[in-house]
Order: structure tokens, then C-alpha cells, then sequence
């Protein structure tokens, strides 16, 4: 494949991400039902809620990484270009392309989904994360600081990447890797929604943002600072306590 | 396998992904508890809500592509035969009788479901989606206008196509397609149900449509149109761009 | 595998089977936090809900069929024995010690769940459906009819005996059967829980009817005729219409 | 591998699996929309519930088997290591650096979970079960007694015991076994949140005990000794009643 075509396949795939994950949020996470009725005055919570939007993040991955991860590796995320060249997986070389297609990728997507939320009569971006936005302090869905969100972008992107460098080692099953990757975004999302909405994934922090305000897009800067750096230290550590000897891994690729 | 069985093949995948979809939204989506009460007036939500059906929705596909896979590919949708076609995976003179057998599939599923639904004393259809029909604008779940919901459609479509073609692509892990693509119409749900109530599938919508009435009949056009436009431009996108160079190919198959 | 062991492992599994799925619905379906609350007299809905409960027949299933299903085939219920005898993958001599060993496990479980249920204070056995037992007319959850039910069983066996045999079927992926098929009990109870609360299984709905009570245990009769004739029917079906001719499967046989 | 190596994987693997799933626990199980309404006086309930919980519990360990199985086996809980080792999996001389490892890692993650929720203004340990700590009668969410709580953990741990050696037997199928325990973990917890708030693994109690102050501490010895017993009964059964004979697996490692 060329890296052309290879960056369609990154721009594609972090396309599906943001409309996926962002779009379940945005459009289906707290929907109400016009009709059913739970009691005197409440309507039936048909929303997604938290696990609903955790599942569709995660399943933007596994999708992906079955659909095109014969094509570039399905990273979706600069955070993940970034760990993998840390844990020597990929070029350095290659993160520039790889990471400028996520971004547009991204931002494509969250126009897309911005052009699709006002198809409905009334809809305004408001509260504290319009278009499924990360932020922290006010702009935290829970009120979280600014230094617990930065912990937990760091610890959740380093777990990330120890999932994702882990289940593709040679020694790990073939075939399995993208489950445990899908679901392992899940996870996250199930752990850190209330913290900081969960980022993990500077591409998809800025493609919404982009189109939530000035305000929105200056807490940008901390969902790349925290998990390039959680996904770096991750790539070190992996390398450092898990993989084989050098010697041993280059004997295996001589008589493969 | 003969056509003929194929096509049987199809009928019952089609009937399961139209009984277990929209039965789940119909019978179970809404449901509360008589008894249990979490509040002074409020009773327990035990329904399904989104998350639900989205994942009864992604099951049927799931089961039936490991149960029937091997007999007919597991299509049930005519907008998936056409992306196949349109990415050179599936004879376009057999379209027809896969259609065909789909849409009887589908229509006899919607008449089974109506007769369980009112098994249960004054059930009545009604609602702005009877029988989980698809729709738009005043027949859009969330009232999500005819733009909204065309774009929607087609994005949805051409994004599962990508992750069909993708997922059977012989160069993804062998034997986990049905995962990927089953998740991935859970997916497709979890984004968009508020918009059309997800179609992304014309036979699921006309199955159900023909026992909602002539309102809800009258808008199956796109759910014919926008799916299969969809699916088209994914297989022709894949073969554009995704595929291997066609020499190559040739040549693993004289290999293999 | 001694016939004995074999037995030792339906049991053992149906006891699993009917403590998880009937004992998240029993102790874990319509929780309430005591503490949280969502509006001036609302308390948070913790509790499970059909999802949930779905979600633990299925994986009572999806783990079974991992752990033991190179002890005994994994049948956990009379209706997959007949079934899987009437497509002529299992001997009929060994129907009666397969089900009687999963009649057995099944009450053995529900004795268990009573002793763990009556272990918090006030505990009674109470509403429609008490210690998650089947039923129709005045025990449906819903309120479904005796045809409505008898008609729901039928077609939710035959399907789950569909995708057993389709899943197992040697041309199908290897391995992913218990996904496929635990799913698949997901799937149906998804569907079909307000209607009867979901059998499919006469091993389950026997065990926990004779804690219950003989109201319950009256309606019994239902959950083995139809899940039973559901089963058989999709034998017969699978070998007529999906299996290889004979005379290719005795090939195959030679040559492995 | 090391054995320091393999310890690093361990408190690696505990420590995920406490801050997802106590983390998701304590940070998103009851959490509700400020602005979302569904009635009068009802927010939307976003937050996980139970259903949340107990996948994300599980998930730890699916993404972790299969990110670090291949370093050190993923046991990431005593009563597992001592489960395996009466199944004759594990070598005796090892179950003291492994459990060490488990409880360092689980208790470090107790306390960056800690460290992150103070992060949110107002927060204090409250209710019942402060950190998503274990307990039975008083420190029970649903009430359930002490012998209740004992039967509960002693059955779960033996079940998921049996999962894990099935799952791993080399009779069952390659690669699936992660799945198998994670999604058996989900179901463990699906069942028994209201009776215990579900351990199974004395690290993952232990370790948040030890934040949540000397009343929840003081009721960590059932969730040592009821998890251990399971899990050791469970090891001999399957040795005794699934294994094959021993002169038959000698001959399979020979030929292997």
C-alpha cells in the first residue's frame, strides 16, 4: 500500500470514530421517548446513557480495525502513531501524514455531524460539552480538576497503548488484537466519561471542537499534552519489561 | 449450494434480522415493571431502550453470519447485495433473486410480529414509527428532517459497506467478519436511531412498513434510495482505493 | 469422556445456566440505589434491566460452551438435545441421561438462589413471575396470550437451533460457535422476555417452577411442548435444506 | 520470561483491573445529566448502573489476558493463582510473588482512584460501600446476610475457576479463552453486585479496603477465605471429573 492510500485509510477511519463516537453521544445519549411513560411525569429513558456511548466509541475501533487494518494499521489517533513509534512499531517518518489525516479526518466528520444535529428543529450547541467536546474544570462533565483530568488522560492512554502494543505482539493470539483494542476504548469511556469526557485521542478532541467555540479549543492543548505523553511512556515501558530479547526477535524474523 | 437454497438461506436471515430487531423494539424497548418502583410515582425502566435494540439489531447479522454464512454469504439486505455487487464480490444476475427472497423474508417476519404483538390485549399501533417503521421528519424518532435523514442514510450505509468488504477482505483475520460487521450494525444504531430509526437496510423497511400503513409506505422510498446509494459508492470507494493492485491478486489465486 | 462425565458436565453447566440468568434477574434486575437519586423522589436505576438479565443467559451460555464443550457438547437443555438428535448430530440414546442430568442441575441452581435470595431480610416470593419463572396469560410479563407465547417459543427455539447447527456446522469458522450461539440466546431474550419471559428451555423453566409454586409449575407443560417442537422442526429443516449431500459429508469424513 | 518480569505484569494487570472496575464504580455508576429532564423533577440517568459495572470489571481482564497472557498468564488475583495451582497449572513456589504483586498493583490503583475523585469538589466515601468496596450484612447494597455473602463468593469463584481451566484446556479452542473469562467475570458480577458488590478476588478487596477505613478492612477475611475455597475446590473437581487421563496428555507433550 502507499502511504497515500494509507492516509485515506487513517482519514477514513478516524472519519468513523468521531461520527460514531461523538455522533451516538451528540444525537442518542439522553433521548427521551415521547410517549411511554415510567410514572406520573417521567418519560422512558431510551438513551444511550454513558454504556451506550462507551460501546459506540469502542465499536468504531473494532470495526476499523477488521475493515482496514490490513491497509494502514488502523491508528485513528496521534496519541497511538505517537506510542507505537515509541514502542518501535512505526516510522517516525510516517507520523506527520499519519497524524495530519486524523485530524482532517476528524474535523470532517464533526462538520458532518454538526450538519446532521441541525436537521432537527431547535437544536443549539449548549451545556458544558456541546458536540461531545473533552474539557475539564467547568468544562469537565463532573467537575473534575484540571490536575485529575490530566492524571487521567495520561493513565488511560498508557493503559491504552500497553492493550494495543500488547494484543498485536507476535506472542499474543492473531486475529484478537481488535477486539481487545474496541473494547478496551469501551472500557475507558466507561471509566472517564464524567472526568474529562474521555479524549484519550487528540484528534477527536479537535475535530469537535473546532466547532464549539473558542472556549472549547483551549482546552485542546491538554488532550495532546496528556495522552502523547501517556502513549510515550507506555511504548518505553513495553519495551523495556516485555518484549523478548532483541537477539531473540531478530532470529524470529530471519526464519519467518 | 443451489440458488434455490441460497435464496432459502436468505428468506430466514432476512425473517431473524427483521424478527429479532424489530421485535426487540416493539415488544421490549419501553417495557416497565408493574411492581418495582424506584420513587414515589416512578416504576423501574426494565425496557431496552437504544442500547437494546442496537445490540438486538447487530445480533441478528452476528448469528446468522456464523449460522448461514457458508450457505448464501449472509447478505439480508438488498443494499448489501448491491455494495457487493458494486465491489465486484457478488454476480449482479442473482440480485434479483436475492432481493426477492429478502424482502418475503422481511414481510413475512413484520406479519409474525404483528400477530405476537397483539397477543397482548389492547395493543394498538400507533406512535410516530409502528412497528419500529423507518421515517422521516414527522416520522423521524427524534423529527430529524428529510435531509438529515437521506444523509444519514447513505453515510451510515456506505460505512457498513466498508467494514463488509473490509471484514471479508482476504487479507483481514479469517472467521471474525460476522463479528465486525454484526457490531458494526449495532453501531449503526447506537448513531442513528433517533434520526430514522436506522434503516441502512430497504427490505427491513419495507417488511414492516406494509403492516404499519399507507403513511409510513409512502416514505420506504428512502430507504430504497439512500441505502443502496450508499452501498454502491462504499464498493466502488473499496475497489478504488483499498484493494490490491489486480495483477497481484490474480496471482495469490493461482497460488492458493 | 465416559458417558458419567459427560453428565457431570450438563449439570454443571445447567446449574450455571439458570443461577446466572435467573439469578441476575432475581437478585440484580430492578435494583435501586439507596442513596443516589436523579430528582426530588427518584431514585437511581442501578439495576439490570431485560438488557442486563439477557446479557447473563447468553454468557451463562458464551462461558459454558468455552469451559466444557470439549466435555460434553454443551447442550445445557432438552430442547438443543432433541434438536441436535433430530439433525442427526447426537445419539439417540442418550437423550434421556442428557436431560435428566439438566433437569437436576437446573433445580439444584434454583434451590441455590432461593437459599442466597431469602438470605436478605423480608424477602418473599411475589409477582407474576416469581424466582424468574415462564409463563403465559396471567404469569406473561406482559400479559401475552397462551398462543402469543405457544407461537414465541416455537419460532425463538427453532431459530436458536438453527444457529447452534449452523455455528457448529464444519464449514462454518471454527471456535466461534459459543459466541455465536450464546448471543444468540442473548438475542432472544432480548425479544421474547415480556412475552413468556424467555424458555427456549425446559431444563430452566422446570427448575425454578418447583420452588414457585404449582401455579407455575401448571404452566410447565408449554415450556416443554413448544421448545421441544420448535427444536425438532429446525433439525429436520437444517438437514433438508443446508446440509452437504451425504454422499460429499462421507467423502470429507474419509479423506480427514 | 523473569520472574520479576512476570510480577511486573501482574501488578500491572491488578492495577487495571482495579481502576476500571472500581474506578467505573466509584467516578460513573450513578452519575446524572445536570440538564437533561425526562419528567418534571427527573434527570436523565446516564450514569452505568450495574450493567456498566460489571462489564467494565470485565473488560479489565479481556483486554489484559489478551495485552499481557503471553508474560505472565493474567491471573491478576490470588484465589486464580491458587485455583490454578490446585488444577496443577501453577507451580506452589510461585503463589507468594504473584499474590504480593496482585495486591501492591490493586492497591495502588485504590489510591490514584482515590486521588482522582477528590479531584471533583464535595467529594467524600459514603454509603454503604465506600470505593466500591466489598462487604456482607451492614456493607451489603442489598442487605444479604453473612452467609449469603459466604455461599455467593464461594460459588461465583469456583464458576469462574471452571471457566478459566476449561477455557485454557488445550482441548478447547486456541485463542478464545480471554473472552471466556472476561465476559465470564461480567456475568459473575451481573449476579452478585447486590449480594456482596462482588469480589472473587481478594487483591481487588483488599486493596480498596485499605482507603475505605477499618470497618470495610475488618470485613476483607470472607473475601480471602471464601474465594480461595472456591477456587481450590474447583481445581481439584476439574482435575478429578474433565481431565483426561494422565498417560493420555503425557503422550500428547511428547508428540507435541
Amino acid at each position: 500500500m502507499t502511504l497515500i492510500k494509507r492516509c485515506v485509510a487513517e482519514l477514513l477511519g478516524t472519519f468513523w470514530l468521531v461520527l460514531g463516537g461523538c455522533g451516538s453521544a451528540v444525537l442518542a445519549a439522553s433521548f427521551t421517548a415521547s410517549g411511554a411513560k415510567i410514572g406520573d411525569n417521567t418519560l422512558f429513558p431510551l438513551g444511550l446513557g454513558f454504556v451506550g456511548v462507551a460501546l459506540a466509541f469502542g465499536l468504531t475501533v473494532l470495526t476499523m480495525a477488521y475493515a482496514i487494518g490490513h491497509i494502514s494499521g488502523c491508528h485513528l489517533n496521534p496519541a497511538v502513531s505517537f506510542g507505537l513509534w515509541a514502542g518501535k512499531r512505526f516510522p517516525g517518518s510516517e507520523l506527520l501524514p499519519y497524524i495530519a489525516s486524523q485530524v482532517i479526518g476528524a474535523t470532517i466528520a464533526a462538520g458532518l455531524l454538526y450538519l446532521i444535529a441541525t436537521g432537527k428543529e431547535g437544536f443549539v450547541l449548549s451545556g458544558s460539552n456541546p458536540l461531545a467536546t473533552n474539557g475539564f474544570a467547568e468544562h469537565s462533565p463532573g467537575g473534575y480538576s484540571l490536575l485529575a483530568a490530566f492524571i487521567t488522560e495520561v493513565v488511560m492512554t498508557f493503559m491504552f497503548l500497553i492493550i494495543i502494543l500488547g494484543a498485536t505482539d507476535h506472542r499474543a493470539p492473531a486475529g484478537f488484537a481488535p477486539i481487545a483494542i474496541g473494547l478496551g476504548l469501551t472500557l475507558i469511556h466507561l471509566i472517564s466519561i464524567p472526568v474529562t469526557n474521555t479524549s484519550v485521542n487528540p484528534a477527536r478532541s479537535t475535530g469537535v471542537a473546532i466547532f464549539a467555540g473558542s472556549e472549547l479549543l483551549a482546552q485542546t492543548w491538554l488532550f495532546w499534552v496528556a495522552p502523547i505523553l501517556g502513549a510515550v511512556l507506555a511504548g518505553f515501558f513495553y519495551n523495556q519489561f516485555f518484549s523478548e530479547p532483541t537477539i531473540v526477535r531478530q532470529r524470529i524474523k530471519e526464519t519467518v
